[in-house]
């Protein structure tokens, strides 16, 4: 039998990135955590996103540790990448180099801040699925 | 103009969250966070799933605070849903009852704990995309 979990290599885990643009972002809030979307585009080995000034700025300026997540799935297959590592802002020519990125806003609001996850541990892994529902839908 | 981000209601919120069967889970893990992708159900005001002995369990038991988000999207429209609790550990008739739910583990591998988040904090946001590039695509 096929093993079920399937570890990915380094090389893997960064081509899934770079074939994604929504991620989920991990952060501290307090005293807890707070997760949310963002658009992203992958420079070297960092995961660039913008954001506007708002509390999730205000976090990342506090404590920069964050973790990094895409995932997608089939009915056979779903695959999941984590990154882990420190956020932080680019200004001048490293900020204005971003617009060669492919890091197009999904949503039409002011995102002032370039912020760049400096990213020190990635990680994937690969379920082969057993979903015995998923063939019993109606067509 | 119409305005591009959307605040959900609550009851929106859950009835996003109980249509979605695929959740990110993110938590403390040492000094930093973890994220993961979890299969799930909704009972009630708490989010069911199960896990296996392991890292991620061992983490949540040495600090139960944790975030929890779904989300999806089309060329027009994304929505996000996140919540926030602490987890707890379900045990005898009320993990027995968690088979009465649908929580269909999408991998064959041995889970043996029952977790349900008591959400303390529910929100949600949908997004009115401007994606110019979506139907610029090749067919």
């Amino acid at each position: 039998m096929i093993n079920p979990v399937e570890v990915l290599t380094e090389v893997d885990c960064w081509a899934i990135l770079r074939s994604h643009e929504l991620g989920r972002l991990a952060f501290h809030h307090g005293e807890g955590l707070q997760i949310t979307p963002v658009n992203f585009a992958v420079a070297g080995e960092h995961v660039v996103f913008r954001t506007a000034d708002g509390a999730k700025f205000s976090d990342l300026v506090q404590d920069p540790q964050v973790a990094f997540e895409v995932d997608s799935s089939t009915d056979e297959v779903a695959e999941s990448v984590v990154c882990r590592g420190v956020v932080i802002e680019l200004s001048g020519e490293q900020a204005l180099m971003t617009d060669q990125l492919r890091l197009r806003p999904w949503v039409s609001t002011r995102k002032t801040h370039v912020m760049a996850i400096r990213v020190t541990e990635i990680s994937g892994r690969r379920f082969h699925l057993t979903k015995p529902w998923a063939h019993m839908r109606p067509e």
